[in-house]
């Protein structure tokens, strides 16, 4: 159940209309792992600079990861600020620095090329493709990428497509990848170019996983306090991974548990700055959002169904 | 299992990018009668002007409607146009003309009024009242309404929902009327001015049915073509209303097999211009896209479930 995330470990300055955070811990393996270590044990590959604080290290530690792949080098460290709009549905980001990550060419230790899941974070799909090419034989590859990719390495990013298993994009990228608005229908585009799985994140609308023969649909969690967006959507695939790792199916069964406990797990992030929710998130807790996601979703009908409606 | 609904009969002029119709059969009451119709017998309480077409007419009585309820008088029926955009989630109105509605005072014909099922389509809560007063004894009276009126007629709606049971509006209507972005805030907020059910719908996102106790999710089907999203929220009324006047119960089981065949209805509504869809709709095509839509929204989750994850 070795489960392998290749992303950026960063330091996030966000401002929401109920607070602000500075230089907090963030990144998207830094969110995945955070997720999904709740599930199983994470092998990290990502690279931070020497300004890097050491709480940040101990906080990956403590999640039980496996950090012989975070390098650490000269430089700073990845960092992103961005503002959310006052209902926390658009964002601007205010500033990228690449710093560290700029030169970044990920080398994945021995210990971790047998890993059996991998999720490759939202990164340039060049380096995607040169984490996979380090992977011996996954039982499945997930990743992730967003609309700065989809412009500006488009050959790259479609390269990689055709070598994975499963593509998380949100509903934005969906529509700017394959020239379609209508999801349905982006969803196939994506599907025939490699993808077996697609799962497109909608945010406070929820997710939708289409798979070879059927669409599963899990909703938003209704939250009456949504604290700070940022990394839902990595803890969601945290979540979602994690689950699959430990239990090892790949069934439709599988997949819809996996993208519920990933809903469950991507609406505890944003009830906190950064990665705080997740410090003393207990097993007990995880269950008992994913019996409230069950209890929002459940109808049943009386059978057979006659035709007289 | 009588079912009583006000609202507009009208002519709608709509473009959309896949073509154009010019007076064709639209208004509330027309979606909501032609997608109850599926269930049960639909009392109709309307106007229309003596420009309104005989083929108007003849559709309602072919869907089985008892007509003695609507009006006709001199003057011109109730028209409105609207142009969509590209991806069909936002629409422009170019023009509404009011015609004989301008003046209407609702009259509920005696053999009317000890309805049980009630839906009080979106027009100015002043008649919604007008049209409540005159109904004995209803079991369930539900409304729906728009901006218009939450900015215009705010202390007219106020006492309106003090007196349904339900209120159907969507996502930026709900917003709107609470003042709060939060939809399940929102849903509180006008669960305690009097309706104990609160659906709030989401066109393509789906629908969320706020119970005293619960909160149930439907999502939107995920059609591969959307023709004319014109008439969605009422066929989505009808639907609901239909189903629960058919059955009868309004247990939370009830319910959510109401709003689900309310959201079954609402995806056919979309498929063609007008009301074309219903012309020939068939029982069994309505039982098996309710179960696509149980296929979409079913997990299984081991139980008990341990506290380990």
């Amino acid at each position: 159940m070795s489960l392998l995330v290749v992303g950026s470990v960063a330091l996030d300055s966000v401002e929401t209309p109920f607070g602000r955070a500075v230089d907090a811990l963030g990144g998207s393996a830094t969110f995945f792992t955070a997720s999904a270590s709740a599930f199983c044990k994470v092998q990290v590959v990502a690279v931070v600079g020497d300004d890097f604080p050491e709480e940040g290290i101990r906080f990956l530690e403590g999640c039980g990861a496996d950090l012989a792949g975070l390098e650490r080098v000269p430089g700073r460290s990845f960092r992103w600020s961005g503002v959310y709009s006052f209902d926390l549905n658009n964002r601007e980001t205010l500033d990228t620095q690449l710093g560290v990550f700029a030169d970044f060419r990920p080398h994945v230790p021995d210990e971790f090329r047998s890993a059996e899941w991998v999720f490759l974070g939202n990164i340039d799909p060049e380096l995607q493709l040169q984490v996979l090419e380090q992977i011996h034989s996954p039982r499945l590859v997930a990743c992730d990428t967003m609309n700065f990719w989809i412009e500006g390495k488009r050959e790259a990013l479609l390269e990689l497509l055709s070598r994975v298993d499963l593509l998380l994009v949100n509903d934005s990228e969906a529509r700017e990848l394959s020239g379609d608005h209508n999801l349905a229908r982006a969803a196939r585009w994506i599907q025939e170019r490699g993808p077996r799985y697609v799962i497109i994140k909608k945010g406070e609308h929820g997710a939708i996983l289409f798979t070879p023969t059927s669409v599963f649909f899990a909703p938003g969690y209704p939250l009456e306090e949504v604290f700070d967006p940022t990394g839902a959507g990595d803890s969601f695939a945290g979540g979602l991974m994690g689950y699959l790792a430990k239990h090892g199916g790949l069934e439709d069964a599988d997949l819809r548990r996996a993208v519920v406990y990933g809903s469950a797990m991507g609406s505890f992030a944003v009830e906190r700055f950064s990665v705080e929710r997740f410090r003393n998130l207990t097993g007990e807790e995880i269950h008992d959002r994913v019996r409230r996601f069950r209890d929002m979703m459940i109808f049943e009908l009386p059978l057979p169904v006659s035709a007289d409606v």
